[in-house]
C-alpha cells in the first residue's frame, strides 16, 4: 500500500477527480440520459475506415508498424493545414504549423504543460469544459473565471481581470457551440478577445471540437483568424466529426510554439501512432470529410430542433435555456434555490429515470449548483420529447416546493 | 511570436531537449548506424496484425470506434495479468491490477506525475534510459544517480543515498538488459532493492521493455515478484516484442495506485484507443505471443553473438564493453580522455560513416563523456562486423593520439 505522503500535491487536491462519477448509474429500461458527450455510432463510416486501415498497411507494409516521428505523417498534416485555411480562415500555414495530438485532450494538456508553473494564472469561462479543467488542474494553476453570456465570454469582465491580474498567461475558450454552455461567441467578441490578448500579453487556446457541426445560421471566423501576433493556439479533433477511438486531435500554431510542444509530447508518449494517422490520411484521401460531416449535421439538426421545441413546450417559467446553433449541448439555468446535483440523485435518476450533468462539475471552483448540461445528439426526437417532459414535471414540482 | 516569458520553467531548462538530435545525419551509402532503438521490421507479424484489426471491427462493429473507458478492454488486461503471473512471477493479480498506457513512455510519465512535486528527489541509474529522464524532467525533480555495475545498480551506494536523503521518493530501474547499459541486475540485488525500498519508504518503477528478449542464460524473477508492500510498479510494453506503432504499454500495480493513475491518464488523453487495444486482444487470442517472441529471440541472438565476437576481435585494449544477455544494446566505456560526442561528429560520422549514441545523453546531468551505446539488433552480422571494425580503427587512432 503506497504511503500517501509519496503522492504529489496535484493528486491530493480535492479537484483532482473532476472526471470521476459524472454519469450516474441508470439501470432502468425506460431511462433517458442527456449526459452523453459521445457522437452517434450509427453515423460512423465504419466500412470506409476499415478500408483506410487496410490501405495504410498496403501503402507502407511492415514499416506502417515501426516507430516513426513525434510529428506523424506530413501528408495528414498538409491536409489539415489546407482544411484550416479553407474552413477556419487561418492564413498562410502549412504542415509545419500543424501538430497531431492524442485527441483534443492531449492538446489542452500540452499547452498547459508548455505555459503553467504552479500557481500561474489562467482564465476559463464559467462554465467551461470539464476535461480542460482536469488537464489544467495537474499544473496547479490559479483560475480566474469569466461568465459565459448568450454571445460568449463576457469580454468586458475579461478586460477587468486582465487589468487587475497582469500575471494571467492564458485564456481558454470554446467559442463555437460551447461545451457545456451551448452558446457561440459573437464576431465582435472574437475580434476583441484577440485585441485584449495582444494588449495584455496573454495567449489564447481556442478549442473547437464542435465547430464543424453547425445546424442553423452562418459559420463565424475563428478567433485564430484574427491573430496577427501568434497568440492564438487553435485546437480541433476528429472525435466528434469522425470517430473518438482515433484519439487524434490537432493544434495549429506558430512553429516556435510547436517546437516546444513536440518536446513535451515526446516526453509524454514519444510519438503519434503512425498506423492511426496513416489510416486517417487514407480516409481523407478517398472520402470527402465534408460530405461525411454534412451527413452528421443533417441528422443532428433534427435532434437539435426537437430539443429547441421541447424546451419551449416542457419547461416551466423560471428556467432559462441556451439556444445552440450547433454542437452537442444546451444549458439550463434554474432558480438559485435548486441544487441540480441533489435533484439528479434524489429525484431525476431514481424517480423520473432521466439524467443530465449537474453544473458544479463545469466550474473551476465547483461553486455553481443551479445549472445543468443536456446533450441532444445522442437521443431520438421521441426520446428528447419524452425525457424533457419528465424533466419539466420534476422541475415544476421542485420549483413549487422551493418557492413555498 | 510567443513571449518566452510565458513559457513554464520546465521548457526553459537546458535539459528539456534530451530527445532532440540523438541520431546524427548519415547521408552515406556505406553508413552503418548502431544508434537505433527500433525493432527489426522484417519480424513484424504484419498479416496477423492486419487480421486482428479486422477481427476487432467485426467483433464490435461501429462501437469499436466509439469512446470507451480510460481502462480499455478488460479482456486484454486479463491476458496481461495472466502473462505477468506466468512469465514475470507476479502473484495474485487480475485485470484490475493492470493499466494500459500510451506506450511505456506514458507509463513513466504518469508515475512521475503521480509522485513528483517540483524539487522532489528521485534515484536513477547512471547511465539510464534517456526517455525516462525526458519524462521526469517535466516535473523538475532533483536527481540522485547510482552507478550501474556489471550486475546492475550499485545497491550499496543506493543505500548510502537513501540514508543521506530521506526525501527520496522513487527509484527508477531497468533491471533486464539495461538501456543503455546492456547489463542485467542480479537476483541478490533485486531482493536487496525491495528491502531498501521497504526500509526507506520509497517506491520503485521497474521498467522492462526488453525483459522477454533473452538470448543466453536463464530469466531472473522480476523485482516486482519480491514486493510484499505494494512498493513496486512494474512497467512493460508491446513496442519491442510486437510493434511500436501500437503505442501500448502496461503497468502492474496495486489498485490504490492505479486509481490515482487513471485520473492522471484521463487528464492527459482521456482513454486508451479502443480499436488498438481490441486489435491487440484479438492478436493475442488467435496467436501465441510467446511463439512470436521466440522467433524474435532466435534472430536477435545471432546478432548478439556477432556483436560479442566483434567486441573481442575489433576493439583495442583499454575499451571495456558490457556483455548483454538480451535486449538491444551494449555499452562501451573508453578512457576518460575520449569525448564520444566529439568523436562521433568529428570522425565517426564524416570519416568512418558509423554512428552510435554518445554517453552524455544518458546521464541526468550530462556529465559523462567517455561512453557510448551500441545497438546490435538493427543490423546484420556482416554489418556489425564491418561497423565494429571501423569503430575499432577509429578508437585505436584516437587512443593513440590522446595518450601521447
Amino acid at each position: 500500500m503506497m504511503d500517501q505522503k509519496l503522492f504529489a500535491n496535484r493528486v491530493q487536491s480535492e479537484v483532482a477527480s473532476r472526471l470521476q462519477g459524472l454519469f450516474p448509474q441508470m439501470p432502468y429500461d425506460d431511462a433517458i440520459t442527456f449526459t452523453a458527450g459521445s457522437p452517434a455510432e450509427n453515423l460512423f463510416p465504419k466500412a470506409a475506415m476499415q478500408q483506410a486501415y487496410l490501405d495504410a498497411i498496403a501503402a507502407e507494409g511492415a514499416h506502417t508498424f515501426q516507430y516513426h516521428t513525434v510529428q506523424g505523417p506530413v501528408e495528414l498534416r498538409e491536409r489539415l493545414a489546407d482544411r484550416a485555411m479553407k474552413r477556419h480562415q487561418i492564413q498562410d500555414i502549412d504542415a509545419d504549423n500543424v501538430m497531431l495530438t492524442a485527441g483534443g485532450q492531449q492538446g489542452i494538456d500540452l499547452v498547459a504543460k508548455l505555459m503553467l508553473n504552479r500557481g500561474d494564472a489562467i482564465v476559463v469561462e464559467a462554465p467551461t469544459y470539464v476535461g480542460a479543467l482536469s488537464a489544467f488542474d495537474m499544473y496547479e494553476p490559479t483560475y480566474y473565471e469569466v461568465p459565459l453570456e448568450a454571445d460568449g465570454m463576457a469580454v468586458d469582465q475579461l478586460e477587468d481581470l486582465l487589468k487587475q491580474h497582469p500575471e494571467i498567461k492564458l485564456i481558454y475558450t470554446v467559442a463555437d457551440f460551447h461545451n457545456p454552455g451551448g452558446v457561440t461567441m459573437s464576431l465582435a467578441k472574437r475580434r476583441r478577445l484577440v485585441e485584449l490578448a495582444n494588449q495584455y500579453n496573454v495567449m489564447i487556446l481556442e478549442d473547437t471540437p464542435y465547430r464543424d457541426l453547425r445546424y442553423v445560421g452562418e459559420s463565424l471566423p475563428t478567433i485564430k483568424s484574427f491573430d496577427t501576433e501568434g497568440r492564438v493556439i487553435f485546437l480541433s479533433s476528429f472525435s466528434k466529426i469522425l470517430m473518438p477511438t482515433l484519439r487524434t486531435g490537432w493544434l495549429v500554431a506558430d512553429q516556435s510554439i510547436l517546437t516546444q510542444l513536440y518536446k513535451l509530447k515526446e516526453a509524454n508518449d514519444l510519438e503519434v501512432p503512425n498506423i492511426t494517422a496513416s489510416a486517417i490520411n487514407q480516409f481523407m484521401a478517398k472520402n470527402d470529410l465534408d460530405v461525411h460531416i454534412a451527413g452528421l449535421t443533417s441528422e443532428y439538426a433534427v435532434r437539435q430542433q426537437a430539443m429547441v421545441q421541447a424546451i419551449k413546450d416542457e419547461l416551466p417559467d423560471g428556467v432559462t435555456a441556451t439556444a445552440p446553433e450547433g454542437g452537442f449541448f444546451t444549458w439550463l439555468t434554474l432558480p438559485e434555490t435548486i441544487d441540480t446535483t441533489a435533484l439528479l440523485y434524489d429525484i431525476c435518476t431514481p424517480q423520473a429515470h432521466i439524467a443530465y450533468v449537474p453544473s458544479k462539475n463545469f466550474y473551476a471552483y465547483k461553486n455553481h449548483s443551479n445549472g445543468m448540461r443536456l446533450n441532444f445528439t445522442g437521443l431520438t426526437p421521441e426520446q428528447i420529447q419524452d425525457g424533457m417532459h419528465r424533466l419539466g414535471t420534476v422541475l415544476t414540482a421542485a420549483m413549487t416546493v422551493t418557492t413555498n
